[in-house]
């Protein structure tokens, strides 16, 4: 594995690369792996002739009360356990090559981001459009891997890419669970032992949905009270917001008919996470 | 010389050319071609292996007041011109397949369109960088070339090239204008016999402030009030602005001392011209 540190050399090997006739999979990351993030790059293996993922605690991505300082960081484990799933080149660039002092140019997603977490989180989506696009400028993958856990993510890349007609395919793996089955976090490191117990309901709740759908069930009111009493009944857990959406739009549905997603977050202390399950029309 | 009208086949097209190892030039237009146009069409015969010239009218950076209907268009005549100086594609989409119901991605350089047309035309250049963005996506150029009379344009994008590290060269060529100095639009298509004569004021404008800055002239204020005593002497011209501004960052210098860019928007009836001269420092 090689890493590269700055935009310039990175830029010169991908273009060569691709004008060698190879493929590029890329898996963009802000590092702190866990299980999830080395099933994407076991997938971006699959995928390409040449595995490139990049590890960059994006800024712009932060609000100015959240949590980039503390975000948890250690590149050597990181780069260990890169090498391990076979990744070719580690992408590590400085805050201060990506977003040079006269920066100013952003990318925005308008509709895919209003709901859910952009609600609470105004100024996220913009930062990880803005940043993923750098990105695919830079590295010129074919194919970029990215997780279901973060659907709202996923869905404004893939309609950004749909919207710029780039020529990147964006592809979505499903969501890695702890064995107890809270979805895998890099934040889930900051959570205390009593806030990891409790953290298990925001599983419980989603799990409780997806009983209720495969029974028939299609009134979303019934289905959102009955997740919130699973999650009220934990005195840790603050709800920012239980919601079900169509999988497409985001926007919240009444009655379920198409493919929905029942997406929630919630504090643990000051640990704000995120879960969902996507719930596809039988067909 | 071939026409391309969909988005699909155009980038099929550029990745064959790509992958063939051949570059492309790329001359993004609205039609209606004069000799500014040719000027860059040639340009990029020089420049690329393979000649593409979009022919897009592009609704997103028209205001609501604003001339997009009654825009001049004659894609006979344009064809005929552009298979005369040697253009290999043009492409000319449908709006509907650049812009399908559902999009809703935009992207936004934030300084450098501030000042001068940025002020009186608030929505403009985003819809200018959105689309540009898309064409290069689409088009996959190794070089753009715009024309200088749209000093701003010029300048938003080669900043949103650079701030997103994106790898195509963005080339400005000088304004090509009409014997009597009248830089070329295909606007000035609008204007009445009284009103073209009148619109010379704004060339001979610039010419007075070339001349002031060559005697040494370096007060920003002494130059704009003799610009505007000779704008002023036409009744006919309605000044939008005239601004001296700093060649990069667009913002307004009150003293002259690196390379400027003398900026003027000028209404003749309901024609909305522009014009600059770019001043820089003898060395």
């Amino acid at each position: 594995m090689e890493i590269i540190g700055t935009v310039q050399e990175m830029k010169g090997f991908s273009s060569q690369v691709r004008r060698a006739g190879k493929t590029i999979a890329f898996v963009p990351t802000m590092g702190y792996f866990h299980e999830g993030h080395l099933d994407l790059m076991r997938e971006g293996r699959r995928r390409g002739d040449v595995l490139v993922i990049s590890l960059f605690v994006n800024p712009t991505q932060f609000g100015p009360k959240e949590d980039f300082k503390s975000y948890p960081r250690d590149f050597e484990r990181d780069k260990k356990m890169a090498e391990g799933v076979g990744v070719d080149i580690l992408f590590a660039p400085e805050t201060s090559d990506m977003y040079p002092p006269d920066h100013q140019t952003i990318v925005r997603v308008e509709k895919v981001t209003q709901n859910l977490c952009g609600r609470s989180r105004p100024t996220h989506f913009q930062g990880v459009t803005t940043v993923v696009l750098m990105l695919f400028e830079i590295v010129m993958p074919d194919v970029a891997i990215f997780g279901e856990k973060d659907y709202q993510q996923l869905a404004t890349i893939q309609q950004m890419v749909k919207d710029l007609h780039m020529s990147v395919e964006v592809l979505g793996m499903p969501t890695v669970r702890e064995a107890d089955g809270l979805a895998m976090s890099s934040r889930n490191t900051y959570l205390l032992p009593d806030e990891r117990k409790a953290a298990l309901s925001l599983y419980r709740s989603l799990q409780r949905a997806k009983e209720l759908l495969q029974k028939g069930e299609r009134k979303t009111d019934w289905i959102l009270r009955e997740m919130n009493g699973i999650l009220r009944s934990e005195s840790l857990v603050r709800i920012d917001y239980i919601q079900i959406c169509d999988a497409h739009t985001l926007k919240d549905v009444d009655g379920i008919e198409g493919d929905v997603v029942v997406a929630l977050a919630a504090y643990l202390g000051k640990t704000r996470l995120i879960d969902n399950l996507v719930y596809r029309k039988p067909t």
